[in-house]
C-alpha cells in the first residue's frame, strides 16, 4: 500500500515525461480490478496525487491541474502507486467514489466492439446533470 | 465478448488517434484484472487485432507494427475490445501467454511507490534469455 510522501521528489523524477511534460495515468478500482479511466500527469500532478493521497491529473484542455473531483465529488483516493518497466506510465490503484466517467458511468471504458461496431455497454448510474450541478 | 471481424473499418474510423496518428491501448488479464502492459497503436494495428483476435501494437522505436509474442512466444488472445468516453483510448482484455513484460515479470506494472522511492514489487517469472533466444 501506498502511503502518502512528504518528499516525493525521487518518484517525481524517476518518470519520463513525453515531449509536453505529461505521463499517462490508468486509474483501476483497488477491489474490482476494474479500469475506471485514463488520463494525464504533469510533474506536478504527480507531486501532488502522491502528497495528499487523492489522484490529482493535469487536463490538456483546459491547461491546468485537474484535481478528480473537486467539482464532481467523484474523488479517488490513492491506494497504490506504480509505474512499469519503461517508467513511461503511471498506474494508479484508487478508491472511487461513484463514478469516475463525466457521462455517469463508472468507467470511462464503458463502449465496446460489439458486430464490427462501437457500442455502449455500461448503464449510466448517476445523471450527468446531478455530477456537475449548475 | 469480442469475436473476430473481418470488416473492422466501422471501429478502426470511430477512433481518435493523436498527431502521430497513435492511440494508447492498455492490456487487461480477462480473468485476474491484472494491468499487463501499456502501448500504441496505429489504424492498421487496431485493425489486424480485430481481424486476427490476437493483439497487435505499433512500436515507435521500431517504427513499425508489433505483434506482441511474435519474437517471444508471449502472445496476448484478445477477448474484449473496449474504448473510453472520448474515443481516444483503447483498453484491450486479453489472455496473456506466459508474462508480458519483457523483464521477464507477468506485468510490466512491477514498479511501485515505497518510501518515498521506486522499488520492484514482482518478481522475475522467466528469463528474459530465454524470452529472446538468441
Amino acid at each position: 500500500m501506498c502511503s502518502k510522501t512528504d518528499s516525493p521528489e525521487n518518484i517525481v523524477d524517476a518518470l519520463k515525461y513525453n515531449s509536453d511534460g505529461l505521463i499517462p495515468a490508468i486509474a483501476q478500482q483497488h477491489d474490482s480490478g476494474e479500469i475506471l479511466m485514463m488520463a494525464w500527469m504533469n510533474k506536478e500532478a504527480v507531486a501532488e496525487t502522491l502528497k495528499t493521497g487523492r489522484v490529482c491529473y493535469y487536463s490538456r484542455s483546459r491547461q491546468q491541474l485537474w484535481r478528480k473531483g473537486e467539482s464532481s465529488g467523484q474523488q479517488q483516493e490513492l491506494i497504490d502507486f506504480r509505474t512499469d518497466c519503461d517508467k513511461d506510465t503511471v498506474l494508479v490503484s484508487v478508491n472511487q467514489t461513484g463514478v469516475a466517467c463525466h457521462t455517469g458511468r463508472r468507467s470511462c471504458f464503458s463502449w465496446a466492439a460489439r458486430d464490427g461496431k462501437i457500442e455502449t455497454v455500461e448503464e449510466v448510474i448517476v445523471s450527468p446533470d446531478k455530477l456537475y450541478k449548475k
